[in-house]
């Protein structure tokens, strides 16, 4: 017999410990210690519950911890660890004795990026990540808060501003870069600067923030940007996440781009046989680049872990393991007040930092066949490589039905599709979807225009 | 200087006549020959037309023959060829002279099957093709029929008995096949049929039409089928379409599937250096299978319009053709009462009759995340090949923002995926737009375990 400890019962570590309990004989063990009270659940859910569209917090759990156990799970919650002596292959808890284990699963997630600046542990600045945190902001907002201020308008930091909105308060979102959600480019970032405003929230762009002022109990009273004081009695951080890898790197253990876990295919750690890694904590490779990035989103998180337990699995049974992990393509989606918004693949400077000579073009086109009734406007930016024409990233912003035609743009970077492989794809055509070419083809045809001209 | 005169001015005709215009010198003539009086109208539009959602025919125009004429084209109306003679490289018409020509390229289109049964010619028995016919039924509803009758349940069949039933007419749809829609599986059908019921259509599966009845005055009365009569005093025929190719047959060229013309990559037609063809009139490579298949659907006439174009100048410039159409994955969408539907690639018995070994698994999961106000069911089949493991199909029926994640299949087979390569894309994830593994990654991995099972 052996055991399998997994730091970390959330997306990933729970994948890793369920496909383990399904194809491993009992006699194995499969331990998962949990800091919190919590498995298992849709972090992304959280700004739709704070907004009140989902009840609670509980319809955001896919499996409790005791569901996990009747599944077979030695599952212990509200337990930290504290150290991992890789050597003695040993666990310091914060509470009771040390746990051993054969081999161990990293999947300690992410945790919301808290810039130092004066004032950051005010009362009222809080992130988003957890389902505790998400609690903090509902108590917060059932006190009634008079401001409440935004800080970062990446995809939660949106989310939250329109929960915040939808719930009557008075909200600004404040962004350093000069439009909001600075990974689309900056014409498709106009689009939902123009939509934040239609909605009412008040947006400062390029604008940074330099401290928070605190009252005499250390509750938040004002946002500080560049020489001017915004009033806030709640703040909420969304200026993304790190990974959560402290106790990885005080074990010698490799990290890369922002802190993350550096793994290989089968999501073992680098230079270690015994130790494996998955979720929001590890670095996965650009399927366009081949670079390494970090990006904390369940659907790698769950791939990950399927990845992870399938090669413990073959470790532990002597076979060989049949998953791979390739990598992303960092695509993204998100709805956003009118706006459906979604990205995949490189951007013109990444695409240019990345030593492509990008093409980039856009077109305004409709949903559905302009003809029917309710059709409105989407706007599709495509990028591709001028020398090998290969296609390199797409984003759209637009109306209902709009963004999750980022979907082919994810499949066609994952095969290593031309722009002009695009262009002949034979996607689907009815009205009530679209005109006959596809909006994505439209875009792509409107690169190779540009390619040529 | 030399002539290209093209024979049809509707997708396929006016794409190749509009790309020629703009790419060649204005010394050669660019003539397009169109039997009606209207061009680039869309086809697809006519059901949605009939049912009032769209308000006049000339809503479904994308270019009227004068705007055709302001961009260069000599378009001629209301001229029909009677004889194309490929040795003195000249057409026959129905009223003049004869026109010769350098270059040919047939569009010609497809028509309506009009199955050889007795009574087929009675009044009120009508396809729908073309805006003319689109006017006749439009005409024939306005007379108030008591009963409809819809022969045939393709998406055309299914769309007009949607717009019969909307516009308050009793209707009733016949099918031979024991299930609608017989282009997807027996499973997905059953679906189809109870939307159908719901919506207060009679569906009468199973059932082959053996005639009609007509009155004394030459009207269908009634639609015979074995040995039973459907009161029917109008009947529209959705049983798909046939190329129109009698033309081409008739002057000896190449002819596939259901008589349509065979071209190569850049849409020549096979054994001719001076005559191309494309839209519904030719056939295309399944790129899964590799066989020929007829397919009419504007997607594709764009397309090869495109390729042709580019064809045509390069042979008059004396250039090399820069595209080729790399054929289709017979990928459709419709959405038919409360259903989005839409399939991909190939069916079960289609993957045996190819000579793969078809896996076949299906899931019923949400549009959207489970937790989500407005979520609905969607189901999505899936085929892959046990031998390779590659991708050969899927189909899709569902609620709202279901049925264009196809175009993610539809995507992969173009690629040559494997089910596994599915399993693993990057496909976007929000709660308001699903859950973290897409629904077409659902059905992959049913379909992984139903290969090790």
């Amino acid at each position: 017999m052996s055991r399998v400890v997994v730091i970390g019962g959330d997306a990933a570590g729970a994948t890793v410990a369920s496909n383990l309990r399904r194809t491993l004989p009992d006699e194995h063990e499969v331990i998962v210690l949990e800091r919190t009270d919590r498995t298992s659940y849709s972090a992304c859910g959280i700004p739709y519950w704070i907004a009140g569209d989902v009840d609670s917090a509980d319809d955001l759990v896919a499996r409790t911890p005791e569901e996990h156990r009747e599944n077979g799970i030695d599952l212990r919650t509200g337990v930290e660890v504290t150290a991992i002596d890789v050597e003695a292959k040993s666990l310091a808890l914060a509470k009771g004795d040390p746990l051993t284990y054969d081999r161990l699963v990293i999947a300690t997630g992410a945790e919301p990026l808290r810039p130092d600046l004066p004032g950051i542990d005010g009362d009222g600045i809080l992130g988003v990540q957890s389902l505790d945190d998400g609690q903090a902001v509902i108590d917060a907002m059932d006190r009634r808060p008079e401001h409440v201020v935004v800080v970062g308008s990446g995809y939660i930091g949106l989310e939250m501003a329109e929960a915040c909105v939808s719930r009557g308060f008075d909200t600004t979102v404040v962004e350093q870069a000069p439009t909001p959600l600075p990974i689309v480019e900056p014409q498709m970032g106009e689009l939902i600067a123009d939509a934040m405003r239609a909605r009412g929230i008040h947006l400062r762009e390029s604008t940074a923030v330099t401290g928070f002022t605190l009252d005499d109990d250390g509750r938040v009273t004002a946002v500080e940007v560049d020489g001017e004081s915004i009033p806030a009695d709640l703040v909420i951080l969304g200026l993304g996440v790190s990974a959560r890898t402290s106790l990885a790197a005080d074990a010698g253990l490799t990290r890369g781009p922002k802190g993350a876990l550096m793994v290989d295919q089968h999501q073992q750690v680098v230079g270690r046989d015994d130790i494996w890694a998955a979720g929001d904590c590890v670095a996965s490779i650009d399927r366009v680049t081949g670079d390494h990035v970090h990006l904390a989103l369940g659907t790698h998180a769950n791939k990950q872990g399927m990845v992870a337990a399938d090669a413990i699995a073959a470790d532990i049974l002597d076979g060989a393991p049949s998953l791979t992990f390739p990598g992303v393509v960092q695509t993204a989606i998100t709805k956003f007040c009118s706006l459906e918004i979604s990205r995949t693949g490189l951007g013109e400077q990444q695409a240019r930092d990345a030593g492509f000579d990008p093409v980039v073009a856009s077109v305004v086109t409709t949903n559905i066949a302009g003809y029917m009734p309710g059709s409105a406007e989407m706007t599709v930016l495509m990028v591709g490589d001028r020398t090998t024409r290969r296609l390199l990233g797409a984003q759209i912003v637009g109306a209902e039905d709009a963004a999750l035609r980022i979907d082919v743009i994810g499949t066609a970077l994952a095969s290593g599709l031309t722009i002009d492989d695009v262009v002949m794809l034979d996607l689907a055509y009815a009205p009530p979807f679209g005109s006959t070419w596809s909006p994505v083809q439209v875009a792509a045809r409107a690169v190779v225009k540009a390619m040529a001209g």
